[in-house]
């Protein structure tokens, strides 16, 4: 038997529930029963994004979003302030060059998180900055920027936020009003417990001023066109409605545990897998780790291809390595969406065992320990009961 | 009991066994099984499109598919030169509009198919023009367009031919090669039997020689990135590769009856849904019908929200009405995709049964025998047997 456990940092499990909405016989794409889906989805996005800002719904992954502010946010002759801390932030910078959007990037060291003083000299005196590009949970680097303290310095200026939050939102908290966010993509296959192919954007009042001040050169991810239908809880073209349905069973979910449950259990989660993965002599690689992923150093003398290969074929589990410069360096290991502390537990335990065949030194059972006493000890759902 | 029939143009029925495809457990987007995915997909593509240009398989909609063709197809001071005949041949210019992507367009009548020698005469002398859009099957007013006499004449051009193929493909006849279609744009939601969020664009040889002489303005829907991935069986972004999947599964079936034979059933359907259609007193409202849906004029005294509404409340069948212009003049019958012969009689028998109850002056049971009177006397494949 080979029971398969999705471990990776997105594309993260669906739950059966949500599966089988979406293998309902499909209706049309106009039907009042599609308006009324896309109504309750946008309802339930502002909802846990803490938001009363206009939510559009993309038939696209997550990329598309990010595409769709980057066009919208820079009107001719202004400029786009790109964070760049890890290949996620640098997407930013290489969809503005792709569409000759004029831009300049703060760059940061990969693992570290954005300095918002840096962002704040970056921005003084600037008038010819429109927007500040940033990242809610770098995937590529398992780090969460301080989205909040960013947002408050970019606030004070007429430039907007633009923020990357595909692999943060429903895994990290973030609250896009008290935050100060006027952009937020967001993808469906990571916490938000979806397959890939649905993408929302958030547009604030801050942003719509923007964007109605000139002619963005969008179709597709055209944003005016998508609030003009959402009055009518439409969407310009061909929704991807079936997604949309399994969207309102995962919100449903979401809704049902809480959001501040949600974020409170993928920060249990976390924590508990720094401190296992602590506690087997590993090294973080994020000095502020993202709350859906941990990622750790390879230890020397070992190769990551190797340590997930093994977790896949004895174990079911699927976690991934690093991306670009970081290839061979790193291991990532998500705990998104839907998945538990157990199953946290349960991949750490696996991994003692898979590290134990390849000769890494350590305690048996230390990660384990380690882990379970983070989720006991504080006040996560395990500890809270 | 409630049984769901959905005949519209798009989205059509989508098989069980294909939506059982898709309910499986998500794997890794960049899984070796994600890749072999990638692999059958592509392959089987280029063996229904009838071609062996590169395929390119987008997270997104059939408009999604029409902005990558024009985003690609017009270097820096050259036109597209746009054939209008309806709301989606339209489409084409929108998207130019939209970039800023200079176009022209010819208008023919909606209703009645492009004719091949005006495009001639407009091409004549023309160095400007880089690219001709047209559209395989103008699902707006039913209309199939003659796409091989036009190709001919595009051909003899150094412009390249892109073709909007989205209610087309698998309903109708279509060789990319041999018809000289520089892009063809697909969307999934249609004849290909699965639910919207899939988008493909097929680029020939003369369409990459364009592609790679400048610089397209793409990111999302970048088709150089694209090919780079395609070498390997990936995609430059998160694939949505839940709907490959079960894209695989579709493609199964087309092979297992033949693409030859899907494109006689939705002759078959076509002509079967016409010769009901007139039997009943009803005008077709298109010149030359495209085989994926029956577009009728709604008779005087008769309203087609009526229509509509009676077949949906009674039996369950969703059509639907006109779109801009055509807004309560036009009824539109889907027949493509996962539908057949006995779908068609049913929604003609259906048809006159809301008919004679709004009031319509016909003899009951005409349209179904005339039908079947097509069915049985063609070569279809109830005829065949």
């Amino acid at each position: 038997m080979r029971k398969p456990r999705l471990m990776a940092p997105g594309p993260a499990p669906v739950p059966e529930d949500v599966m089988l909405e979406m293998a309902k016989p499909v209706i049309h794409s106009r039907d009042p029963r599609t308006k009324e889906g896309i109504k309750k989805a946008v309802q339930g996005l502002q909802e846990i994004l803490k938001t009363s800002n206009d939510v559009a719904i993309l038939a696209a992954t997550g990329t598309g979003a990010m595409e769709a502010a980057a066009l919208h946010a820079v009107p001719p002759g202004k400029k786009a302030l790109v964070l760049n801390a890890g290949w996620f932030g640098l997407r930013w910078a290489k969809i503005c060059q792709a569409h000759g959007i004029d831009f300049e990037t703060i760059d940061f060291e990969w693992g570290q998180p954005v300095d918002p003083n840096r962002v704040a000299e970056a921005l003084k005196g600037r008038t010819d900055i429109a927007v500040v590009m940033g990242t809610l949970s770098e995937t590529s680097t398992g780090t969460g920027h301080p989205i909040e303290a960013i947002g408050k310095v970019v606030a004070e200026t007429d430039a907007l936020f633009a923020v990357d939050g595909i692999s943060g939102v429903g895994a990290m908290e973030c609250h896009v009003d008290a935050w100060k966010i006027d952009f937020l993509c967001v993808g469906s296959q990571k916490a938000l417990m979806l397959p890939p192919g649905l993408a929302f954007v958030s547009v604030s009042p801050k942003a719509w001023a923007v964007i109605d001040s000139f002619e963005p050169k969008a179709f597709y991810f055209g944003l005016k066109a998508a609030k003009k239908k959402l009055a009518d809880w439409d969407t310009p073209y061909t929704p991807a409605h079936t997604l949309i349905f399994g969207l309102n069973k995962s919100l449903d979910m979401i809704r049902a545990e809480g959001i501040e449950n949600v974020w409170a259990r993928h920060k249990a989660m976390s924590d508990a897998c720094q401190a296992g993965v602590k506690a087997l002599g590993l090294e973080l690689f994020s000095a502020r780790p993202a709350e859906g992923l941990t990622a750790f150093v390879v230890p020397d003398g070992l190769k990551d291809s190797d340590i997930r290969k093994k977790l896949d074929e004895r174990f079911g589990i699927t976690v991934v390595g690093g991306q670009d410069k970081l290839k061979g360096k790193i291991v990532r290991i998500g705990h998104m969406g839907y998945n538990d502390e157990v199953d946290v537990v349960g991949a750490l335990a696996a991994l003692e065992m898979v590290l134990a065949q390849l000769g890494h030194d350590f305690e048996p059972g230390a990660g384990v320990s380690a882990a379970q006493r983070a989720l006991i000890g504080q006040g996560s759902p395990v500890g809270a009961a």
